[in-house]
Formats: structure tokens, sequence, C-alpha cells
């Protein structure tokens, strides 16, 4: 398919090069960075036959607010509020795809978590995330979520961050928050189930930044062919 | 709630010991070993509210040869199917339980596998289990029961025991199953998902023996209450 | 051996019960708590061949302070500088042995961990453990154990506790510590050192408290041909 | 430094790369495919400060064959004992090092193996690794020298691969080895000791090539300032 790119920095040159390998063509990019691509200044005007966008509010927001028919798949993160309204409107004239986290793997795990947590009420629950030691914020975005599920399942609970100083039993409605830094670590999320003699853990790990350009374009190759509407990793596949 | 035991090995013993440190009652014992309970020959005879079964065939098969009453847990391991075909007719008169693994647990986790395979059917799979070095069969029955899942949802996967000696490449059928053996492990199972650039796993962790017998003694508890019937995991809760 | 014991509490008869499974006989307690066995007011009264305690320094320190000869294990974990420096007199007319923690797995831990910074200066460290959820104190006796370890070889270093509401990267000098609580987990303690694009991992995970009362037989077996002296793990073996 | 690189392959390109990011120039390659790079025949032609090998005995051999006076790395892996016979004498007129395994990560945990097993006699040792899907050897060549650390410390052992027909108890002397494949695992490989109630785990994850062009850098680094001799991991630092 023919892929234009919206922002061109380290997750658009990851998805040129692995949309590329997978066959696909990249005719053009919409950005402020140069690049080996023809640049355009608005969705459809490439004529392509999906739009990808890892990019932020200040490039992308112009860029809706005006109608387009070109499916988009959009992955900036801040202003999410405002973008999935905006979006949810262009969903009248076109297949537009939203997500806050790119990885089918982290959507895939969210769901396992669902599943999960329906299963296993008795059990005290524990979440662990790990990255790299330049990333300054914590816990992660992609931790954020898997909480916030635990949180919309059992709507007792409030995490908990630092026992070092407490000094008193864990509460039933606790959930443990650890956020570990180091090296070069992509990510790694652990959420723990302790029960009575037995634990159930669930898993994910990141590799690469590779993963998020990969779900990108796993989704537009899926969006090509939906109707106009709005889409979410829920509804998609 | 008064229980009556079937059997009085190992597991009996600790079932007895999780049962009256919550607060019920072991009325008597069927079973060939000397037990400090009152001994008994049919399940009826002991007036309990449910019996609960750790045994064998060569005791079970003859007990439910017969009509009886009293709700019925079965954890015996041999002979599943006729013992499963005649518990269904059992059903007629008495509520009856049947687990191949009785950790509620494992049960749970079979659950979260199936939920994870309809997510992840691009993911190759991957199963291990660790157990004691005193165990000599190999993959565990629970390693069986996950591999079972996956067989059933990827119908032209198959196992694969040893790689030590192939010298090809990983053929998408194929399921690795590895088995560890060593010290006092209770149990450990781990199934692996691994996609591009992210793994993800789901681990169970056994501490103790006492999980069979706490699962045992939970589906007693929920047993007592409901109609006549055939009960597994699937449908007591 | 004929071994005394100090104390009789979960510990002590957890002791008991793993010293006469590998063939020892229990001559005797000193303590405040009704037992099977014969009581005792002093160590050497009971003409053991080794004493082992755990119990607590209300009662143990009125037993070291006067002079016995018979060979002494010590597990009593309060009042630790004021046992040790009496133990170590005592080390003239016998062999004492002293540990903080019993587990002879966590012993050797602490020295593979030993081995693995003085390896890796140029890897992020970050510790982890895991505890039930009755345990009131955290980090656990353990982590600081290794902690220890660690800020002794990285004498620039010091520990984090939460990074939930910092902002900033990580400094090299952190050593991160995170504690997670749940079920009835005995005991996991992870070491993890993260470098360019590869993880090192040591983990040790207890299943039950018996490996404290193992490490106290372990140590008192070979204590009893030892000459008079003050042991610790690093010398017995 | 000055560097040139012999062979230009996956492996040298991703050296080129990592070595020119840390300041380091790329003087030259040796080698039969196309470089950006001045192409030169033998190794002190070039006027490096130190040459880097990631090629195979084809090419490597003649170039060792004769004497030379440039620092050198060789990192080819075929033909093992015939080029450390050849470098051995090489080392009269030059520092030279040698490695199968470039990762330092996989070094330190080798060191770190060898003091665990000096201390975990009793423990069941059981070694697991994981690959990518299209990794056609098992074990991995990691794998196999850890066993072959465990097996120099512990003589009478012998690696079992296949548990699953076996149906009997774990020997002592056993040490269980197993492979898993699948998506693209960069490289794990677990050491897991069982004892009484506890394991020891002892894990290396590797997350990208870049950890073994990373050693062979770092080696290279330091060999530049050694005088003639043959060195390995376990001298040169």
């Amino acid at each position: 398919m023919k892929v234009l790119l919206i922002g061109y920095g380290t997750m658009n040159k990851i998805t040129a090069r692995l949309a590329e390998e997978a066959g696909h063509e990249i005719v053009g990019v919409i950005g402020r960075s140069a690049s080996p691509y023809p640049e355009f200044s608005s969705i459809d005007e490439a004529g392509a036959d999906v739009a990808v966008d890892f990019s932020n509010p200040a490039l992308l927001l112009p860029l809706i607010e005006q109608e387009f028919k070109t499916p988009l798949v959009v992955a900036t993160t801040g202003e999410k509020e405002k973008i999935v309204e905006i979006l949810k409107t262009r969903a009248e004239t076109a297949p537009v795809f939203f997500s806050a986290n790119m990885s089918y793997g982290v959507h895939a795990v969210t769901k396992i978590l669902e599943a999960a947590l329906a299963l296993l009420d008795d059990y005290d629950v524990e979440i662990t995330e790990r990255h790299h030691n330049k990333k300054v914020d914590a816990p992660s975005g992609t931790l954020v979520k898997l909480l916030d599920e635990v949180l919309a399942r059992r709507t007792d609970s409030y995490p908990v961050y630092d026992r070092s100083n407490v000094n008193q039993q864990r509460k039933k409605e606790e959930i443990g928050v650890s956020s570990m830094r180091g090296g070069t670590i992509v990510g790694t999320h652990d959420v723990i189930f302790a029960g009575t003699d037995e634990v159930i853990e669930l898993r994910h790990q990141a590799q690469s930044k590779d993963i998020f350009a990969n779900g990108a374009i796993k989704a537009a190759a899926a969006l090509v062919n939906k109707d106009n509407g709005y889409y979410t990793y829920n509804n998609l596949f």
C-alpha cells in the first residue's frame, strides 16, 4: 500500500524502514524535518492509501481540523482528549484509527489482563515496569494503562507507590506499583496475582521500538479496507 | 460444613488440616489407611454435607457405581473417561464436581490462556514446566492440559520435545515443550508467546500442595448449594 | 546428633521436625512455651552435641551471659551487635555460629552477588523483593543485606525507594529498591544488572520457612566438629 | 582510535556504526563485500591502531598466517582450535585477543556461574536458552559454554536433552538442557539451581546483537595499550 507519513522523527523513520521491508511504498511526508521523500502539507494531497502519524499535537491538530478521506492511523500521545474528539468527527468521512500505545502486544496484554481480573478477584495484584535509565517519567504510560484496567474492575482499590516507610500490613485494596530503571531496557511490564500458595504472572517484554511501528503498519493495513468510522484495537480486527 | 473424606493419603490429610483450619468438620473417612476419623463404607452413610475425594479408581469406582445423594467433589486422576461417564449418571441424584486438576489457579490460567490464544494467533508458543526431582513423568499433567488448550485453538500444531538433534528452523506449527526437574519445586508452568520484538508470558507457580486441597474445599463449599448436576470449574461459580 | 532447642515457636518446631526426619534427636528445649521435650534452663545442662537457637534477645541474652561448652548456633535477629559481641567472648570456650539469615541459599546468593559486583561495575543495579501480605516491614531484612553488599562495593551509591514523583533521569549512583506484597509469598529477591542491550539477573526464591531450619541444622552439623571460635557462613565450610 | 575491520557482514556493519558513534574512526576493511571504506589486503597495511575481526576461517586464516604488529581482536567462531594455535604464535609480535563470544556480559555470567557452582554443590542444575525462530542449531553456543563450566566443576555430570520419554526420577548427575525457539528473541540464558525449598537463578538476556560489537570495541580499546601477548576476557581487564 502507499503510505503517507505524518512527522519524520525516530518513530517515522522506523515505520518507513519496516513498511518498505514489508513491500509497502512511502509516497511522502508531512513534517518539518528533512526527509528523502516528497513533502506534502495536507492529508489527501499525497494520494496515499493510508496516512500514518507519529508526531505531536502541534503538527497533527491543524491537519485534522479540515475534512479528509484518506484512512488515518494516529499515534500522537499528547492532548489525547482533544485529538480523539476531532477524530470522531472526521470518522464521518474517513476510517480513522487511534491508540495511545501502538504495540499490538500491549493491547493484547490489556485484554488478557481483563480476562485474568474477572477470574482472580481474590488475588492480590502488584504491577511493575522496567525501562532504560534515560526515561524521566514513572510509572510508564503502559503501566498506567494496565493499572486503569485493574482499578476499573476493583472499584475500591488504589495504587501504592512506596512501602519502605509504612510499616503496616498490605490492605486488600492496595495495588502495588514499582518502577525500575536501568541500562537500555526497552520496556518490560509484569502483573502479579498473588493468592494462597500460588502466584500467577502476566509479562510483556519489548525488545525494540519496532513494535510500535509494526503495530501502526498492521493497523494501517486493516484500516484501508474499512468503512468510514472511528476505530481502536477493540474494534479493528 | 460436614466433610467426608474419600481416601486418606497425603492430599486427604492436607484437606483435613485446611478444612479444619477454615472451621469445617471432618465427619469421617472412606479408605484403607488408618485415620483419626470414623470409618464409613458408602458415601451417604456418614451424613456429610459434602464428600471430597482424593483417591484412586480402585477405591472410588465401587463407591460411585451405586446411587448417592451427598454432593461429591472428585479429584481422582486415573481412568478419567470411565469416572466422568459414571459421574454424569450420578448427577441425576446429586451435585457432582470433577476436575483433573483441583487448583483453582491452574483452572484460571487455562481460561486466561484461552483468552490469550484468541488474541495472539501470530505468536510462536512454547510451554515449559518445572517440578521436583522425584517426579517420574514428564511433561506434567498440567502442562498437557495447557498444551491441549493450544492444540485445540491451533489445529495444525503439534508438540516438539527436543530440539537438540534437529538442526533446522522452527516451523510455525511447532509447540515447544520443555520439562525441568530439580530440588523440591512444587510446580511452575510458563506459556511463552514470542512475536516480532516482543514476548508475552503467562506463568503459574505453586508454592505447596495446599492449592489442590484448597481448590477442593472451595469447590465443595460451592457445591453444597447447587442443584443435582455435573459440574466442573467452567460452570460451578 | 543430639540437639537442644532454644525457643519453641514456629521456627523451633520446624527445626525439630526436620532434624528428626534427618535422623537427629531433640534432647530438650529451653523456653517458655510448652513442648513435648524435656525442659532445661542452661545450655550445657542438656548434654547436647549442639544447641540451636531461634528465639529472641530476652530469652537468649541471659543464657549466653554465662560461659558454656556446647557448640551453639544462633539465629536470633534482634539486638544483633550486643549478641555478636557476647558470642565472640563465648567463642573462647565453645564453637559458636551466628547468622542474621539462616538460609544457606541466601548466604550463597550474597557471595554470588559479591562476585557479580566485581565484574559488572558499569551496570545499573536495581533490587526487588516479594513477600506475603502479612509482612509489615519493607524492604525485607534479606534485601537490606543484599543492598549493603552493593553499597560496600559502590561507595558513592545510595538507595532510591520511589520514582513515581521524581520526573528526572536515573543517576548512576542510584540503587532502585522495590518491595511487593501479596498472598502467601515466602520470599523472592531479585538483583537486576542492566547494561547496554543486556540484562543480567540473580534471583533467590524461597518456597517455605524450612530453608532457615535446614540452614541451622546444616550449620550445627558442621559446628560440632569445629574448634572453639566464632563462625559465620563465611568461615564455617 | 583507528579501527580496521576484518569482514564486512552484519556484525562488522554494527561494529562500524557503534565505533563511529563512540568517536572512533574506521580506516578500512579487509573483505570480499563492498563497503564505503578503503580496502586493504593485510593487517598492518592500514596503519590502524587495532584490527577487529568478525569474519570466518576462510578470510581470517590467510591473514594471520603471516606476522603482524597491529593489535588484533578476533571473533571468528569456526575452526577455533586452529585459529587459537596460530594466534598464540602471533602473540609474540602483537597483542591479540580471542573470544568465542564477544559479549562482555556473557563472559561475566560465565564467571558468576563459576562462583555459584563453587557454593552450590548440593543443588540440581538445569540450563535453558531461548532464541529466535530462524536459529537452526540447538542448544546455542553460549549454552554449551555455560554447560562446559558446569561439567568442569561436576565431573560426574552429563547433559539430558529430553525427559518426555523417560519416566524415571532425575539422577543427581543429570544437567537438564532445554532450548526454546520463537519470534525474534535475541538470546536469553537461564541457569537454575534447585535445592530444598529454594531456587537460585542466574539469567542473561540480550536485547540486540550490538552487545557483541560493543564487547569487541571494549576489548579493542583495552588491547591497544597492552604488551604483545595472547589475551582473553580472563586476563584483559
